[in-house]
Formats: C-alpha cells, sequence, structure tokens
C-alpha cells in the first residue's frame, strides 16, 4: 500500500469537502494547506469546517496564494482543484499550483478531455506541466468514468470495435437540491426549452467524455451533435426540495452523437437509476450497473483513487485513460 | 492511432492463430516471425496455414530460436507467447524472447499474477525484462479481465472499499470440444470428484485473478481457500459433441475466497451466459454483463489491445492493472 500524499484542498464546496474527508478517511490524503473564497471559513482550522477533532489543524486561507505558500513550507505532493467546471475561468488556479512543482487533480468538467473545447488552454497547462515535471488531469464519475472511462476498458476485450453506446440514468430524488434545481426540476416544458436553447441547462462533461472515449479508440472527436429536452412527468411526483405536477418537467435527457458514440444522459425525479454500456464488436459486451454509480460519492471515490497513479505519471496534461490505474 | 508493431508469435494453437488473425486485421500486428512445434506446419508459410494470401509471407520455424534469428535479421518489437498455462513450463521460452529484446505478451494464465505460484520465476523474468529494457505481461479474458482487472476498475470510483465478488457463468455448448471435455462434461459426479481431487479439473487462473485483485487493492493474498465441484444436469442436454444425461456431469462450479474476494466460476452446458461484479463499498457498485464476455474472442482482444500499452510501459514484468491502458 502507498503511505499519505501531503495534500493541499483548492475549493471546499460540497465535492471539494467530500473528497478531503474521504482522502483522509482513506488513508490517501495528509492535508498541509486549503484555499477557499468563502468569507465564513477563510481564517478557520478545517477541524473546526468539518467538525472533527481528527483531522490536522490546517487553517482555510482565503487566498491560493496564502495557501500554496503555507504548502512549500511544509513540503506538499499534489493539489486537488475544486472550483469549477469552465477549465479557462480555472487556468490561472492550476498554473499557480503547477508552478510550485505540485501534482494537480482537478474535478473541472472541461479538464476531462480539455482539447475539445479550450484546446489553446490545454497546451499552455501541458506546457507548465511539463517544465515543471508533475502531472495534471481532470478527475469524477460523470464526466470521467461511467461514459468515458469504462466504456473504453470494455472495448479492451474486443478484437474490433464498430460503435460504443452508453447511457447513465439518475434519480435526481436521491441528489442534492442544487442539482435539482440545474435540471429544471418543476419547471413549465417552454421555459426549459428556452433556456436549454440558451445553453443554460444541460449537464456540462457529456461532449468531453464522448471526445475522451472517442481519442482512446483512435476515433476521430471533431463533431458532434447534441440535444437536450425536458422529461415531463407523467404524474405529479416530489422530492424533498420539489413537487411536480403532471405536465411539468421532472428533469432532463441530455443526447449526443459523435461519429461513432452515442451518449445519453437522463437525470430526472422519479428515473429508475442505472448505467448502461454497449459496445457493437467483436465480441459485443453488454454491461449494466445496477442502481448506477452514486454521483457524488463516485466522484470523491474517483478523485482520491487516481492521487497516486497521478503522482507516479508522466509529467504533463493527462487524461484518465493514459495513467496506470494501478 | 499508432501504427504496426512488427510482431512475432510463438504458438498457433486455437488462441495464438485468433491473436495473429485479429491482431492483422486490426492493424496492430506485422508478423515476421512464426513458430510452432506442430511438424504439419513447421516450414510452411502463415498463408497456407491460414488460408490467407494477404497474410506476409512468413514461414512458420519448428524451433523458437530460428524464429527470433529470423526475427532479429528484419527487426522485431513485440512476441506473442500462447504456449502453455504454466510459467515454469515456458520460462525458458519468455527469456529467449526477451533477451532478443522484444517485449512480450502471453496467454499463460499464471503470468497474469505470477509471483502466487511461481515467485522465483517471476523475479528472474523481471530481472531479465529489466536488464532488456523491455515489458513482460500476462493477458486474456478469465484470468486478465472479467474477475480482476474489471472488478478492480470498478472500485476505483469507491471511497472505501470493503469487499468484492465477482462471478462468470459461461454456456459451454457456445465453446470449443476441448473446453467441453476439460470442465467434465458428461461424466458421472463421483468421478469428477476423484478427479477434481487429485487437481486433474479445474479452470487454471482463478487464484491470479483473485491474488491480482487483491494485490491492486493492497490487500493480502497469500491464503487462500478453493472447492471445485460437479454442476449435475437436472435433464438431458446435449452439444455438439457431448450427450448429458440427467445426473451426469454437465459441468464445473469452482469457488474461490481470498480474504475479502470471492470469485466464482461455473462453465457448463446450459449455464446462462453473464459475468456479475459487486463492489461492497462506498459506492457499491453492482455490474451485469449480460450475455458474458466471450472467452477466446476476448482473450485475442485483449491481447492485441495490450500490445501498444506494453510496448509503451515501464521495463519488467508488469500485470495488466498497472500498463496504461490508453
Amino acid at each position: 500500500m502507498n503511505g499519505k500524499l501531503r495534500t493541499v484542498h483548492v475549493g471546499l464546496g460540497p465535492i471539494g469537502r467530500k473528497i478531503l474527508k474521504a482522502g483522509v478517511s482513506a488513508g490517501i490524503c495528509e492535508p498541509v494547506a486549503c484555499a477557499d473564497i468563502a468569507p465564513e471559513i477563510a481564517g478557520v482550522s478545517i477541524r473546526s469546517v468539518f467538525d472533527e477533532q481528527q483531522l490536522p489543524d490546517v487553517m482555510v486561507c482565503g487566498d491560493l496564494q496564502e495557501a500554496l505558500e503555507q504548502a512549500d513550507e511544509v513540503g506538499a505532493d499534489l493539489a486537488v482543484v475544486c472550483t469549477g467546471s469552465r477549465l479557462e475561468a480555472i487556468e490561472p488556479q492550476l498554473t499557480s499550483v503547477l508552478e510550485r512543482g505540485l501534482c494537480c487533480i482537478s474535478t473541472c468538467e472541461e479538464l476531462i478531455f480539455p482539447w475539445l473545447r479550450a484546446a489553446t488552454v490545454a497546451d499552455r497547462l501541458d506546457e507548465v506541466a511539463v517544465r515543471n515535471e508533475v502531472a495534471l488531469t481532470g478527475a469524477g464519475v460523470n464526466p470521467g468514468f461511467v461514459l468515458d472511462l469504462l466504456p473504453f476498458v470494455l472495448t479492451r476485450v474486443c478484437e474490433r470495435t464498430q460503435s460504443v453506446s452508453a447511457g447513465r440514468y439518475v434519480d435526481a430524488t436521491r441528489r442534492r437540491q442544487q442539482l435539482q434545481a440545474k435540471i429544471g426540476t418543476g419547471m413549465e416544458p417552454d421555459d426549459f426549452r428556452e433556456l436549454a436553447s440558451q445553453g443554460k441547462i444541460g449537464h456540462v462533461g457529456l461532449a468531453e467524455s464522448a471526445a475522451l472515449l472517442a481519442d482512446s479508440l483512435g476515433w476521430p472527436w471533431d463533431e458532434f451533435e447534441e440535444t437536450i429536452d425536458p422529461v415531463i412527468a407523467e404524474e405529479s411526483i416530489s422530492s424533498e426540495y420539489f413537487t411536480v405536477a403532471a405536465g411539468q418537467v421532472r428533469g432532463q435527457h441530455q443526447r449526443l452523437t459523435m461519429g461513432k458514440v452515442q451518449l445519453e444522459l437522463i437525470m430526472a425525479l422519479g428515473e429508475e437509476e442505472r448505467d448502461e454500456i454497449r459496445v457493437e464488436g467483436v465480441p459485443p459486451v453488454h454491461a449494466i450497473i445496477h442502481g448506477g454509480i452514486h454521483g457524488d460519492t463516485a466522484t470523491s471515490g474517483a478523485v482520491i483513487n487516481f492521487m497516486w497513479p497521478l503522482v507516479n505519471a508522466e509529467p504533463g496534461l493527462r487524461t484518465v485513460t493514459e495513467i496506470p490505474l494501478g
């Protein structure tokens, strides 16, 4: 078993906190510095933030540079960055981390395959990582596992792979309020379509998953079509946070086609949870994960499990399919 | 996409032939030498052996050293060795291949995790591979994928993994006659038990799968219990090659427990085909591959898909969990 990594935690929202807790519990992380912009936790020890006296007594810095200086003083191996979905927005943070000689793992959805929508930023980050002899990757469950890494792994037994389709079906009643709101729960269908047409609704990362999968299979990833439709409640349904009348929106149905890759994501109240992957190939492979893989917990799991492999990986900007898992 | 590897094919039994054909079809292999001990194909071009005029005109050598000299002359990257299940028996072949500076991939079941039953041989092979700056691995579908690599990959989303159980259920009517015979088809239950108690029946590799999985998870793998029981036909059942009366054996049921890893393998006429993996963890993961992953074809698929990753891997004796997949 590997020992502990000295970790810097950047962004202590719900996912950032889960990763810190899970990483410490698993004996993978020893937090040595933390940064978050929320004023209510700046200057507060993570022991108080998490109400766990067994955590190391590390103060949350309101400023990233301050946290990185602190990490520099005590020595650190890796930073976890959970501050945003768009790569361009978090590039300065990633650059700062890499320039301190820290490996970096992030839940930023675009970082799962950054050449798709932020190629220039990706090239810059790769250059910074290589120069500082550290590795950088995006990790998570979706994108990062269910619709990209796992389907790719399943194709590894095929003499030939003709096409891959994968779907994720999430019962949003079991998820955070923020996610339920984000998928349009309780909206009128026309309002949903209006927001979707403005790009204001929809899961970030489906195209990144498709591109990572296609690229790993040696297929082109430069063109794709994506649709987002409301899932309409046939009868009234409610969650802890929302009540949806029949005819209103209970969630979203997103579909993406990129050549021989087809992905589908339904996140809706009352949806039957499962993940499903079909490889058309020789031999064909049809896998179902019954009950699905729980989103937030699995993201945190993926991030902590990729930490050691990342530290041992080739320097540069890497995808999760390129990193040895074991 | 990667280009072609110049390959040496050692062992042209059913699996060795499938690998050669699939590797050429996929554009991964360019055979430059072949060796097999069967006198009827020694000195014959693989064009005739396979009855495929589009294959390169490579003559099958009856002697491995002769094939390796031929490979040396034209230059080669990698050898595929499909000559046996026991590592000790094929060590001289692997050593010869590695000493010529060729990477080596083999379907030898014990090589999936050779430290379990042939640790001294494994250490010697690792030393030879490192000294010659090439990598060596065992690959296949079982062992090598369904009950080891794939369960390990599924645990990569778990914050904590408490235990893993995995089962493979194979309908032997769909497999080669040799496999149907090997699993005791048509025997009387007592004869089966007698052979099983002498170690003359049973799939090689279940313990290797468990050890690879356990080791990849940082769990001990030095102790295990294994049982092999006959699967008794409740009514008569037949295949292309066998007719089994009610009360006779239609196949084998093998179970293995290694600490927190439990594996099960049923290979029997009329068994419902599937592979099933359960990870008890946070989150739990329950995956079923409906219809299973076809054995021979998937072994050939796994071997050809691991060729390029192996050539790019760190020198030495590697497991499939340590090699970057993409």
